[in-house]
C-alpha cells in the first residue's frame, strides 16, 4: 500500500490522479498548508523539503512530481501511462513535465513564495513578483498553446502522464488572472480532463478528507 | 550523430559530460548567449524556448536537462548511467535530478534573468533577487549537502546521471559568493568530478570551441 501526502490546490494533484489512473492501491494524508502542517516535524521527518507531495513506498519515500509520474507509471505498466521503452518518446513526456516543474510551476510560486529569492521584509519586491503574475503566467503557457500540447492529449491520441499535470497547472491560471481566452487549446484541455471520472474522483477525494490532526 | 547545441557556462554542461561518458557518438555547436545566439530565428527553430540545451537526434530535437540525461542513460545501457530497470532507484535519480531544475538552477537564475518574474524596469527588485543569492544557494544546497548527496557519488557507490549535473550546478556556487567551507561533502564531490577525464573532456571541448557564427 502506498502512503500520499497531499494538500489541496497544490500539484500534489498530478500524482493524485495518476495513481488513480494507475489503479494503484494508495491511502492518503492531507496536510493543511494554512496550519503550516509541512513544517512540523513529523512531516519534515517523512520529507525533509517540507513540501508535497510525497509518496511512501515499500522502499522509502520519494518526492518532485515528474519523478512519481514516471515511477507510477514504471510500477503499474498495465496502465500504459508513458511510453517507457520508447527512448524518445519517453524523453518528449519528461521533458513536457520537466518544463512545467522547472518554468511553468516556479514562475506561479512567484505569487505567493516570493520570500524564496529575496528577502521577506522587502513587501515591494515581493509586490513586484505578484504583479508580473497575470503577464508572466500567460507568456510560458503561449509556448504550451502553440507548440507543446499536440491535442487532444499532450503527447497527442495517447493519455500520459503529461494530462493530469497540465490539467492541475492550468488550473491555478484563473486565480492567476490570466486572459483564458489566449489559451483556447489549453482550455479545452482542461475541461477534457475535469469530464473524466478519474479526475473527479481526485477532487472529490481531496475534498472531502479532514486535515492531518 | 546526435548534434548538441551548448553555451559555455550553462547547465548544458550536464549533458555534454554524459555524452562523452556515454560514449554517444556527437557533434557540438557552441551558441553565444552574449551574442543573444539563442534567440535567433536559426536557433528558435530547433528551440522556441530559446535556451540550451537541445539535442538533435534522428526523431526529433529534445530538450530540458534531466529528460536527456534520462534518454542518454537509456539510449546507450551499456554505460550504466541510470537503474533503468529499478521504479524507485529510478525516481530517486530523478527526484535528485529534478530538485536541481526546479529549486536549486532556479534560484541561482535569479542573479541574471530576474526580468522573467518582474517588471525588468524595476531595477530595486532585481537587486533584491541578486542580494539574496549567497544565502538562498547556500540553503538549497545545504539539502544536498545534509539529506541528498551519498557519497562518493550521489547515489552512494555508483555513478549515474545524477553527478555530472551536480558537479555542473556546484561549479556555479564560487560566482554565486556561497561559503563553501559551509558544504565539505559538495566541495569534495565537485573536486571528484574535476579529476574525471570525461569531464576534463567536456570542459576542453567547450572552451577550444569557436562560437557559430
Amino acid at each position: 500500500m502506498l502512503k500520499f501526502y497531499y494538500a489541496p490546490n497544490t500539484c500534489a494533484l498530478a500524482t493524485h490522479i495518476a495513481l488513480i489512473d494507475a489503479g494503484a492501491p494508495y491511502e492518503t494524508v492531507r496536510l493543511s498548508f494554512k496550519d503550516q502542517d509541512q513544517r512540523k516535524p513529523g512531516y519534515l521527518a517523512v520529507n525533509p523539503k517540507g513540501r508535497v507531495p510525497s509518496l511512501v513506498t515499500e522502499n522509502g519515500v520519494l518526492t518532485e512530481t515528474p519523478a512519481l509520474l514516471v515511477y507510477i507509471a514504471q510500477r503499474f505498466p498495465r496502465a500504459n501511462l508513458a511510453p517507457l521503452d520508447d527512448p524518445f518518446a519517453l524523453a518528449q513526456v519528461q521533458a513536457f513535465n520537466n518544463y512545467l516543474c522547472s518554468t511553468v510551476h516556479v514562475t506561479h510560486a512567484h505569487k505567493m513564495r516570493g520570500t524564496r529569492w529575496v528577502d521577506p521584509e522587502d513587501t515591494a519586491a515581493l509586490d513586484a513578483m505578484k504583479r508580473k503574475i497575470p503577464v508572466s503566467m500567460l507568456q510560458v503557457f503561449e509556448l504550451i498553446e502553440n507548440d507543446m500540447l499536440k491535442g487532444p492529449w499532450v503527447m497527442g491520441e495517447q493519455y500520459t502522464i503529461c494530462d493530469p499535470y497540465l490539467f492541475t497547472i492550468a488550473g491555478w491560471l484563473e486565480g492567476d488572472k490570466v486572459d483564458m481566452a489566449k489559451l483556447p487549446r489549453v482550455s479545452a484541455h482542461f475541461a477534457r480532463m475535469a469530464e473524466r471520472a478519474n479526475v473527479k474522483r481526485a477532487i472529490a477525494e481531496q475534498t472531502s478528507e479532514p486535515a492531518l490532526a
